[in-house]
């Protein structure tokens, strides 16, 4: 294409013509190979899968492949933006399913927000991929479809912005709980947000043996007190706040709190960041702004991370899904359990080992190691599970 | 893959691992081509798109990629083999439509067989593609598929089953009423199945000017004295066989007819195929196996036509689909036009020119003149339909 709409900027000349295609592997040089890769030949697969559907795993790019779905109502910081507006974000993360997992992944925006409708097309479309990344569905449809999907599918089912999200904050916060001295069992944890990610964010520590966990949306802390929430919220009180009475606004709990992990958006005044205890770690993974911007988080914390490349411990997605979708297809998983999420966290933990330091909590995205460490941590982890079907 | 089922198996080895793959085209090698090809970058080209639709068409793959899209209920000959079997074909289709279109085609297998919910995920899905290629779904549903398609979408939607065979067989059919000077107002055919194939040849072949066509199911001539016809056979009789008054069996109709095409599978025995006219067209396009073997058919017939590539006159589809495709999608077509169509017909036909004999009425698949004829005939019909959006 000679020109664009916006030539001459940078992101937009990238973006011309889309960021993906697709590759034959097996190319076709002649009537020989035309008759072996399509008719006749290729009835003889077919009719190989139609007698053994487990062929599916040899003959097809079907085990390596994921729909990337999207219905575009919670698109990166922008909102319900629609499906059209969603593509570049999902061919975004399609490249990097492949850079960093070597996974074939096919963006799928969908024209409806309808839950059961959303269920329904990803259901009927199953058998053409082996497994399936929601993306940026928002909350509280995105809990409920990713429930149904996974009672409904056996194939992993995986929803980004929940569980990837979450598995790196763990593995960023074990090796900060492990720098400050702190122990899982007694460190008191406040999530602000009760989205996609705060859910997941809560659940995942709960599942790694955090204990005093309050969780806030913009009407407080989570708590069985309560009246307005969601069943969602109602099993999270439950489970956190309601244990150690925590109750009350940001300020409230956030007063000699450890661990402060921002996943809202909204911004913490500086009195409130200010009475956290002594060696505070602050995760803001608000993009682009961070709920307690760096500069301000080490007034007062000694571990600060963010969502954000341009500062130290990048809680970055990347370095979680394609590892694990990696290690989940290796072994033909029928599902994404919370051992194969723990086990992708502590291997991300464990890579950073004796560089351990305030301002390395976390691998880079580009560290080499980090989807083979993930890869085989998950794949051993769905072994374990009993979710392997080699 | 160390080893796989059937290994040694030329058509199996060909398929470990499927037939395509996906590849970034924005290589993301460090951080700062992160941040455009992802976030933060990414966020205003959506932002663009959610200001203005049109730019998906400069910033996305959606443009020039096409779903593959099958119930796996009519797959080659085999039938209904369900979505699963049915994939190496739609990864087959899919490895055509780039060798010989450029185009990017994704299969996508469905896990339904319902009509209604065959359209309504296929509209869901449209936002992620730029046309809709439907394949291998059976007779009658498939007309009202894609009827219902073609009112809903403003993307090119074509049953491939039905219009590449048709414009195929119609370029082949131009040559070799040429060849034995006939003219289309007069000449005879009878066209034997009246399923996807059927009726799509004798549709294209009233569009193209031939008058007397009779078309036959298993119980025989399509004629409004019949009772048992659905709606689509019921209309086509009223088009075809009714204006002349023929009716009854193959073998009536064949007595003295110009032009056979078989898209049924059956046999045709060979009293009836010596009571075709002098210089009689013969095409048995049913494979593996000819409704007339080319060895039976020449005793009596001049010209000679199979869907096989181990005989002269190959009908092939891929000689058309690629090329309609990507003449669409270079004008960003919101329809597939019977213009289009002929036009392409057209284009194939005249590509064989003066080297026109009776081995030799249509281009080989491997014709490297072949894609680019029919996409700049298809862009140019576009145009001159109005479908044309560039």
């Amino acid at each position: 294409m000679a020109t664009h709409p916006h030539a001459g900027d940078p992101v937009f000349d990238l973006h011309v013509g889309g960021k993906m295609e697709i590759l034959s592997t097996a190319a076709l040089s002649g009537p020989d190979e035309l008759s072996l890769a399509y008719t006749p030949g290729v009835a003889r697969v077919c009719e190989a899968i139609a007698a053994d559907p487990s062929m599916t795993q040899h003959y097809t790019w079907v085990p390596n492949t994921v729909a990337v779905v999207t219905d575009g109502t919670a698109v990166l910081g922008l909102g319900d933006i629609g499906p059209a507006a969603a593509m570049p974000v999902m061919e975004g993360k399609a490249v990097l399913f492949k850079q960093f997992g070597g996974v074939d992944a096919v963006p799928i925006c969908l024209d409806t927000t309808d839950v059961d409708e959303i269920i329904e097309t990803v259901v009927r479309l199953a058998p053409s991929f082996g497994g399936i990344n929601l993306e940026d569905i928002s909350a509280p449809r995105c809990f409920e479809i990713e429930a149904r999907l996974k009672e409904r599918l056996d194939i992993p089912v995986f929803h980004d912005d929940q569980h990837g999200t979450a598995v790196v904050a763990l593995a960023a916060l074990t090796n900060a709980l492990r720098l400050t001295g702190r122990d899982a069992a007694t460190v008191r944890v406040v999530v602000q947000g009760a989205g996609a990610a705060g859910v997941a964010v809560a659940r995942i520590l709960l599942e790694a043996g955090i204990k005093d966990i309050a969780v806030l949306d913009r009407q407080g802390v989570l708590n069985s007190e309560r009246s307005d929430l969601t069943e969602v919220k109602a099993a999270l009180a439950r489970d956190t706040a309601d244990h150690f009475g925590r109750r009350g606004t940001l300020a409230d709990v956030m007063a000699g709190a450890d661990v402060y992990i921002g996943v809202s958006g909204g911004q913490v005044p500086e009195e409130i960041v200010a009475s956290m205890a002594d060696d505070a770690i602050i995760f803001g993974l608000a993009n682009p702004t961070p709920e307690v911007h760096p500069d301000l988080a080490h007034k007062y914390a000694r571990v600060v991370a963010t969502g954000r490349s341009d500062f130290p411990n990048q809680i970055n997605n990347v370095l979680a899904f394609p590892g694990i979708f990696r290690g989940a297809f290796d072994v033909h998983a029928t599902a994404i359990t919370e051992g194969m999420k723990v086990a992708a966290a502590t291997a991300l933990a464990e890579l950073v080992g004796d560089d351990l330091g305030e301002d390395h909590i976390i691998p880079s995205p580009f560290d080499p190691r980090v989807p083979g460490a993930v890869r085989e941590a998950v794949a051993a982890a769905a072994r374990a599970d009993g979710v392997a079907r080699r």
